[in-house]
């Protein structure tokens, strides 16, 4: 039997993505114990139900004792407000990582907390449902998906090196990246897509009401997929894009532009230009492929 | 053995609907004659090669001689200029319908060139995959999904139930819809979603060549959806734009006044207003599903 990455794992927040990290680590024995915080008393006493934890507290700063690596996985607003509570009660040695969707802005806020001892690597896996709670999450989550780091230039690469072992073992494939690239990259593929789907499901939803049945009844995925996103926990969402508000203006900017244009298109009767648009995204999805399959 | 629903059938258009719709025939015998017409001498090649019809035209006009039905799956802005070419070679009692995804632009570019003789029930099948081209079509591919008819109330009752009858027996579910009604809905639920995924592709391809790679390398579900849908054919979409052009406009400027709303939300960090929205949208996900349930 091989050895536990950690003696002692402490879960901060056990929605979907920290009962799914406790699933991953118990099944593939990365932690000897999980412990848990959560200021949601029912869902501390789910994941005990659950097997999820070996404890669960319901302060941070209680749980992060003597642990020797602590997971930040609560919506991203309330990272600071944590390491503040935290940052003394931090084992030296301990690194410390998160999960949430935005980086700058979690190095910006956690950071400056943590005691010189303590190692902060950033990481986001990019990897969700639309549920939440912690009866949602499921070891498997991880698998196959991306979980991108973000360490600063200065943090021990060993810390960085551990992180990095411990969602390689659970299935994630890993890149790094600047905290900076990141949030850009993430605000197209991600972030604005949600934007823009908890802006349709709302244009929807002002709809007269006999619309608004058959909207639903003869959605084709397109519009189904867009109300399946915009079910996605109200909180973290608002966290995200309070957090990544330039990368995210500046996107939806340049979408708004683009739509203008196509809409003017659209009035001129300019088949001309919507067809000539249009082959050029038949193409770029082509390349697309290609970039994403070498 | 039950007799063919139909004598002789003529599909004008052998692309991925009109593909579908004949294989969809011939599997469940619905027709003892199934003719083309193409302008393109490949795909009639290649739909005969495929088996799909017992000959291939290459004008509208000689495939519909002696058709008890004329099925048009062309590109929207087709339709009129072939019910001019095979208005007067028509047999009297045939029965016209069409696939088009807009209905008042077929119902007013057909009826006026179809003899008093000849029904027509335009029909749309919410059916459909990103590619184009005869080799694309699947007899399943309207089995499960909605078929509306969109019938003008003066249309002969019999022609519109032998209509129907054809999209049940392969499967599809009917529901008839007054041709306005249907465009409004379906430029919400198929018209809107894809001009924004154009939209949102063609503002990712604008980024610089780093960024474009790793859209799609790191985009989960959202994204890849978008260019899924913006790979589709451009000339069924031109033609869908412009001629449902007036509920597509109506629904896109509303959307861009909400879009404007959630930007300028973040823009001033409204974490409450946000969080209110979003709370909203999760709400009327929950009231669609249980809609589209009942």
């Amino acid at each position: 039997m091989t050895q536990p990455l950690f003696e002692r794992t402490a879960i901060i927040g056990i929605g979907l993505i920290g009962s799914s990290l406790a699933r991953a680590l118990r099944e593939h024995k990365l932690s000897a114990r999980i412990v848990i915080a959560d200021q949601n008393a029912d869902h501390r006493a789910k994941a005990l139900e659950l097997g999820l934890a070996d404890d669960a507290f319901a302060t941070a700063a209680d749980a992060v004792r003597d642990a020797d690596i602590v997971i930040l996985a609560v919506p991203i607003g309330a990272n600071g407000g944590i390491a503040e509570a935290i940052g003394p009660a931090l084992k030296p040695g301990c690194i410390v990582t998160d999960v949430g969707s935005v980086k700058q802005a979690v190095l910006r806020d956690v950071a400056p907390h943590l005691p010189s001892s303590v190692a902060f690597v950033p990481g986001h896996p990019i990897a969700g449902t639309e549920h939440s709670g912690p009866e949602s999450g499921f070891a498997a989550l991880f698998s196959g998906r991306w979980t991108i780091l973000t360490p600063e230039e200065k943090t021990d690469p060993d810390a960085v090196k551990r992180i990095r072992l411990m969602w390689e073992r659970i299935g994630a494939k890993v890149e790094l990246m600047d905290a900076a690239h990141h949030d850009r990259v993430l605000a197209i593929t991600s972030h604005l897509p949600h934007l823009i789907a908890y802006t349709i499901v709302g244009t929807a939803a002002d709809l007269e009401t006999d619309t608004q049945s058959e909207v639903i009844k003869y959605s084709a995925g397109g519009f189904r997929d867009f109300t399946r996103i915009a079910a996605s926990d109200p909180v973290m969402w608002r966290d995200i894009f309070l957090n990544n508000r330039e990368a995210v203006l500046e996107i939806a900017q340049r979408l708004t532009e683009d739509l203008t244009a196509l809409q003017k298109a659209i009035r001129r009767g300019d088949g001309e230009m919507l067809l000539t648009m249009f082959t050029r995204m038949q193409e770029i999805r082509r390349s697309l492929i290609t970039v994403s399959k070498s």
